[in-house]
């Protein structure tokens, strides 16, 4: 889409936050919208692995009885003060439309900043009795949050997510509903995204405004900050009691309905990027990839140009014939090296050089963006072994991440312990540490933590330590370590 | 999702905008958003023909060249006012966010009524040479216009389209993709809604605020109404002016860009349930049908329940098997009768009906939504069977539609005469049609035409008449006739 000269990368151990802007940019993955507050334009290749994500989630919110729907964009002012918490969690991020068609609008509308108070209004019309039970949708929509600082893909004033909502008979049925969303994003992110998670409960000072509980799945970037890539929450009968919806329970009583929401985001690309790219660019694991492999035609003289065109062409067409998306660069004015370097900083898992002498010798040099080997490869069977080592590097990057988690995970029994773990770690500076500590879930708590500019990520699911342990600020036994690190 | 008891449907001769309110809310399409004004709640089997489309549409995007984009919601106002034209044509219908994050913004943002000015800013910034050229992109977006009088998907104040946007070196290359980006809606149209269409041109009067030339498709309605159903722009050098869109050419000038954009959105939906549905609620072509059949099992005693039950599953599975989504309706506490009205008033193309007897035969009653024709047919090859209805269903809708236009198309050779035709004609009596007359591209004819609140439909791109004759306002020659209809 544009011949903009390729540019190098500011190197991860230089400055972290410069190596991520340049490997979004160069991936062509997106570029901000400076015209348009902390907004940004999401360019061919981001867009690209959007919808890989997009097809993998929906493909699994459907197999669970999900259906998709679409909710207006604004929301009544007033809608959002029905829950307390709500309104006070979301009023500073706002975005409020107060003129439309020409004329001062009597009650100003938000732009849905997420979409529990107007689904909540719908729920108490659609949900009347026990039959109409559960209500299970989700919708792919924009929001707009107005976020102070921003940062590509990680926090932006609109982004693109989908929001899941649930109404439910029971409590326990909604705490089944959310905790099967929650493992649904983890099985996404460590699956196609080849991102390790830890799958948690947020503390309460993290929950979401309005929600009993929130869970989330937490990733580490390669910095060592955590990401908080997903999360899913128990509404309990919060928004079920502001917007008024009851269903009348086969016993005949009138209940009000348990609820949930769950949301992913364009997010999701930003912690992609920063878990797997190198100083090069972008590296994308090949489920996500929009393009598997590219063909860079390799000659000197014209004779040679036609045949090794025709080849290229051939294989491509035999790779997207198995299901690899493959293409050829037949790209003029452009040598070979300038083309590999392309698509390195795009991201493409394989390239596969193809020039006379590979014709001659009946194979191809193909390389793995990850690793950056080369291996001659006979033409023969050629989409066989490419697919071999695309799922060789699918699996070969989940591990990776994995044994970057276990390798910057760490424990701490002292809240001093904690900050001087994490007091030198920043996002320019890497070097950023998962301390798992006992402490005990109660705001006060956190806010200690939040001192030093660090915050308790969550509660794990699965209590992988020691089990009891005295609270790093109270003393008070608590039940399990909680992760604490600086995040984004 | 809902167990709202089902209603009767309005006929369309007794009131035809009540049939389409009934048609869109039994058919569990969408329904009003009364909270936020003119704005509806797409509903599940709305959202799911909507998915459908998308896919047609963007795979045909795709195939041609078109990469996924997108840009932010929000547009700084002073943009809008580069262009003359197009500040105009959307100045009144703009809603507008002027507070955000607590405070009253300096410069208001508009949320975008359509996207061209913010990526005019774009494209400047990627184009420098002719080899950036052409750019082609689309995105899939929620837009804002502020419409008085609003009809659930015909035309509501947010609703959900695809902009595409591309921008070329030539104003022949600029003509040839705005051309062939209506023959790809026009192929959606009528291959895969079913929905007959005239590709045609906009007169002067009618044509897109900002363009040089807009192409439009123009579908009729059960009413004899026209819709317009998608246009496709010929943007000239407007924009690229506007927004200081320049490139080197290979001679080393620098010229502006010559651009287009095209357009569908969620009102295909409006003119898909208007051109098949029936008095019984939806029909919907078997190729948009996110289900092709259901399953009804009928049983009166237990032991006849499970047996039937199994086959059913069975049968669905078969179905699955062969491509054709399938369903069993086993919900319990209703009885056939309500599972078929059900399921005819959501427009699932195919029901099969299995009971014992069918059991015992080894057939299955298929009925046909569109003709409500009933045939048994042998369980042994029931996909193929089903297949078979389902493609002469869809080839038989389309076959429908083409008798309608062209029975309801006539010539007329003065005003007088076209006003007579189309004067009796409303939404609510229906009997519509669409007036081939000869007339001026000047927007004082198009203004005769709307005295009678009618308008000049499009110049077909085909002349299917009989060539040039007198303009029936001022009697000079014009090439061919136009299209004069009352229109949504």
């Amino acid at each position: 889409m544009s011949t903009a000269q390729s540019k190098n990368i500011t190197p991860r151990s230089q400055d972290f936050a410069a190596w991520y802007q340049d490997v979004v940019l160069q991936g062509d993955m997106a570029e901000p919208a400076e015209v348009v507050k902390g907004c940004m334009v999401i360019k061919p290749n981001g867009y690209a692995v959007w919808e890989g994500l997009q097809a993998e989630l929906d493909r699994r919110f459907k197999a669970t009885g999900h259906k998709n729907v679409y909710f207006p964009l604004f929301i009544p002012e007033s809608f959002l003060r029905r829950e307390a918490e709500h309104v006070e969690g979301f009023s500073p991020e706002l975005a409020v439309v107060t003129i439309a068609g020409g004329k001062k609008l009597e009650e100003p509308y938000v732009v849905r900043p997420t979409s529990e108070t107007i689904i909540g209004h719908f729920f108490a019309r659609w949900i009347q009795s026990w039959r109409d039970l559960p209500v299970l949708v989700n919708q792919w929509a924009n929001v707009v949050r107005w976020e102070l600082r921003t940062r590509m893909f990680l926090r932006t004033t609109e982004f693109l997510w989908q929001e899941g909502h649930t109404a439910h008979g029971s409590e326990e049925e909604a705490r089944e509903e959310a905790v099967r969303m929650l493992h649904i994003y983890a099985d996404v992110a460590e699956e196609v995204m080849a991102m390790p998670v830890i799958r948690g409960v947020k503390s309460r000072a993290e929950k979401f405004a309005g929600a009993q509980r929130s869970y989330c799945i937490e990733a580490m970037m390669q910095n060592g900050l955590a990401l908080q890539a997903g999360t899913s929450h128990e509404l309990g009968q919060n928004f079920g009691k502001a917007f008024d919806v009851k269903y009348q329970s086969k016993e005949g009583t009138l209940e009000y309905v348990w609820q949930t929401s769950w949301g992913v985001s364009t997010r999701l690309i930003g912690g992609l990027i920063m878990t797997h790219s190198d100083d090069k660019g972008l590296v994308l694991p090949p489920r996500l990839a929009p393009v598997k492999a590219v063909i860079v035609p390799i000659f000197r003289k014209e004779e040679e140009r036609e045949k090794v065109l025709e080849a290229a062409n051939r294989m491509a067409a035999d790779l997207n014939g198995a299901g690899l998306t493959a293409e050829v660069d037949a790209r003029e004015g452009y040598n070979p090296g300038h083309k590999f370097f392309h698509w390195e900083q795009r991201g493409v898992p394989v390239t596969i050089e193809l020039g006379p002498r590979d014709l001659a010798a009946g194979t191809a040099v193909v390389k793995r963006r990850d690793l950056g080997t080369k291996e001659s490869r006979p033409k023969e069977g050629l989409a066989a072994a490419v697919r071999g080592i695309l799922d060789e590097m699918q699996s070969s990057m989940l591990a990776t991440g994995r044994e970057r988690l276990k390798a910057n995970t760490v424990t701490a029994s002292s809240m001093g312990e904690v900050e001087e773990i994490l007091s030198s770690a920043t996002a320019e500076k890497g070097g950023g540490k998962f301390v798992m500590a006992h402490i005990k879930d109660d705001p006060a708590c956190d806010a200690k933590v939040k001192e030093f500019r660090a915050s308790v990520r969550c509660i794990p699911l699965k209590d992988e330590n020691d089990g009891p342990g005295k609270c790093i600020v109270t003393g008070e036994t608590v039940a399990q370590r909680s992760v604490i690190a600086k995040a984004y």
